[in-house]
């Protein structure tokens, strides 16, 4: 992978962060003017990057900085610098779309690679308040709405086609990011990748059948081929529970680095299948079983008011702000066709649906099978009991993979992932 | 639509085009050293562009170029000059990938919008062929051979990811050629579109069931939807019969111009849709009825043959040519699972199946109440009598288009079409 080279990048570190940005008038005004006061501490727990919080006498920054490998295996993997102006481009258009969703940008450097944004406070990573057991009443709404807007809108069916064209031109220089979804989620983790690891030795009889899982392995090189050609609007390309901040009524998405065109059930189906892995872990982080049951509830109800939200308002978005090339009211409504309109609405509704859920099959394997794994499943200490939880996250992901065209309510998914989860069906 | 305005652009004429290609030593060398005796004709009988052929005393070529509107309309419809640079950019990449299937480059000069070619000759255009009623043994192979080896060659299945996303963005920036295909073929058949012409008043009433007819708009546009965001491969774009130069032994595809990322269906429904659009159009043409059976019998062959070409082609390539990023063969062949993806190779080629019969329904439509109709019936000169053709052709298409999903054999669809030719199905 060739790594961009910028003459003048020089990571950020706690010591220096304050002098060089201060120099900055947009931030000493945010801050406070007086820049040795500004405390700095260093937070990123990310993959890929380095993050500080800076706090002055009169506000807050998040600094957010590439560094020019992969964080989290060094720098054995680099990683181009570009990455943070693609999340910069992605996070400017989905503050459009979707407005109040997203952290605001205070100042973007592209050759140091570094975006300063709002500190998002008394914000926590939604993956962890899951583990803690926290109900997030809003959260779903908030998720719903931010799929719906962002992903129509980067689209055909509401954009010119000309800027369409431009965007898809643009985000198609994200090789390297694209290049890690690519590899990490579709292939991976259905052969001996090298970067692999699972629950050992509990999942070593699910990774040898696997290998032979034939029906699996081609609906996950399917759903390789639909993200990589299907480039139906700007996506966020991480949209998972750890790329979510939130209180009990505020929710914002963050680190959009992934930005690319694809298919619209890439993100629904990211998002979905990570509830699907937290309702599975609630097994690995309760004292007694059945404690956690009403949050196992809370979580499946806020899975669905996510797919329902997005539902919603992707219908409101189809009947009111269809403004793009596709399915033009000239056709339909200026015809009196409204009906016309609705039937394909439906349609591309349900091809986004069972895209979704072949999307969460591949997520729910690679995120157990894979190398990045999540915190639901990962604090689970004892490995016993974490492969209890994460085998019966993989029996879910490889029905809804395979299945994916016959599944068409998503109660039945989950009454399905209860008896998985009860009853250890596999 | 923004025309780029080149400076020094100047459109050739036959008085000048020796005196500014002469300067060329690379064509001096090809057409002759006098060029003073070059013999230089325009031929130009497309929508688009001029055409000349120059004959020198050791040699010939063709000029094409692009002037700044639709030649077919006039300058009332202005048209980037970068087409060329498309034309060039893909006429290029076809050589590679499907060699001697495509005109010879001698020169191009992005400036001038020009491209200098091989003259190919004795070859005539593939739609006028049919309307005399020879036969081109050959055209189906090597028509097949083409778009398997264009369409498979320019795909993730086979090319480096890095470099195919730079394609897809380099020909995303063909928008106006790309949004008179995304108007044209689907949309403006469906509604009033002012360019618009059908035979009247014979079609009249057809006219007027298609802008009631939802199931067929709906699917039109379901087509549009996968011809914008489907970016499997790099089409030619507009492979019709007039697309194709022909002799008994010899077959070219001219004129990609409209060169963009989409939908390997495209292409090839595209054809067939032409393939059976000459087929309705025999009645036309024979002297008596049934006069032309044998010529109708080699033309759906010819179709069917074109099918199975390149079904067999694009099946050696995947066994033997998948080097690209998706169904790797790490995770088929390498495990010892070779029938795992020669499901995925059914899977896929069903799809382009499918995709296929919808772009050709809607093709069938938009040659016949469109803007650009085609030879093979416009030489019908008796309307009521060209309109039986073209009824029974847009039978055939909104079979296809609406039930694409359905039609499993390209049998059962000509032996449908060979019904609707006798007994006036509609």
């Amino acid at each position: 992978m060739g790594v961009t080279v910028t003459t003048n990048y020089q990571p950020l570190t706690t010591d220096c962060l304050a002098r060089r940005l201060g120099e900055l008038p947009v931030l000493r005004r945010r801050l406070g003017e007086d820049v040795a006061a500004w405390q700095v501490r260093e937070v990123g727990d990310g993959n890929l990057n380095l993050v500080f919080i800076v706090e002055g006498e009169s506000g807050s920054a998040v600094v957010k900085q590439a560094l020019p490998y992969v964080r989290l295996v060094g720098d054995s993997w680099p990683l181009p610098l570009k990455r943070a102006f693609f999340e910069f481009n992605a996070l400017q258009r989905q503050a459009a779309r979707a407005p109040g969703l997203v952290p605001e940008i205070y100042h973007v450097d592209d050759a140091q690679a570094l975006i300063v944004m709002e500190f998002l406070t008394p914000h926590i990573i939604l993956r962890k308040g899951m583990v803690a057991g926290t109900i997030y009443p809003q959260v779903a709404r908030h998720l719903g709405i931010f799929m719906a807007h962002s992903l129509f809108k980067g689209s055909d069916l509401h954009m010119s086609t000309r800027d369409r064209k431009r965007d898809l031109a643009l985000f198609a220089d994200n090789v390297e990011l694209c290049d890690i979804t690519e590899n990490l989620i579709f292939s991976d983790p259905y052969f001996e990748a090298k970067l692999n690891r699972h629950t050992r030795p509990h999942l070593d009889d699910y990774v040898a059948k696997l290998r032979a899982d034939r029906d699996l392995k081609v609906a996950a090189q399917q759903m390789k081929a639909a993200f990589c050609a299907n480039a139906q609007t700007l996506l966020h390309g991480d949209l998972h529970a750890g790329s979510v901040m939130v209180t009990p009524t505020d929710t914002r998405v963050i680190d959009p680095e992934f930005a690319v065109y694809g298919p619209i059930g890439f993100d629904i189906g990211m998002l979905l299948g990570n509830f699907w892995m937290a309702y599975f872990a609630q097994a690995g982080h309760e004292a007694h079983p059945g404690v956690r049951d009403d949050y196992r509830n809370w979580i499946l109800a806020t899975a669905a008011e996510c797919w329902t939200v997005f539902q919603q308002e992707f219908t409101e978005l189809w009947r009111h702000e269809r403004t793009g090339i596709l399915f033009e009211r000239s056709l339909f409504e200026d015809q009196g066709d409204t009906l016309g309109s609705e039937q394909a609405l439906h349609h591309y509704l349900q091809s986004i649906w069972r895209d979704s859920l072949g999307f969460a099959g591949v997520e729910m394997h690679r995120r157990i099978l894979g190398l990045a794994h999540v915190h639901e499943l990962e604090s689970i200490e004892d490995p016993a009991r974490r492969a209890v939880s994460e085998r019966r996250a993989l029996a879910l992901g490889r029905h809804l993979a395979v299945n994916r065209d016959r599944l068409s309510s998503i109660h039945d998914i989950h009454a399905l992932a209860q008896r998985i989860d009860k009853e250890n069906l596999s």
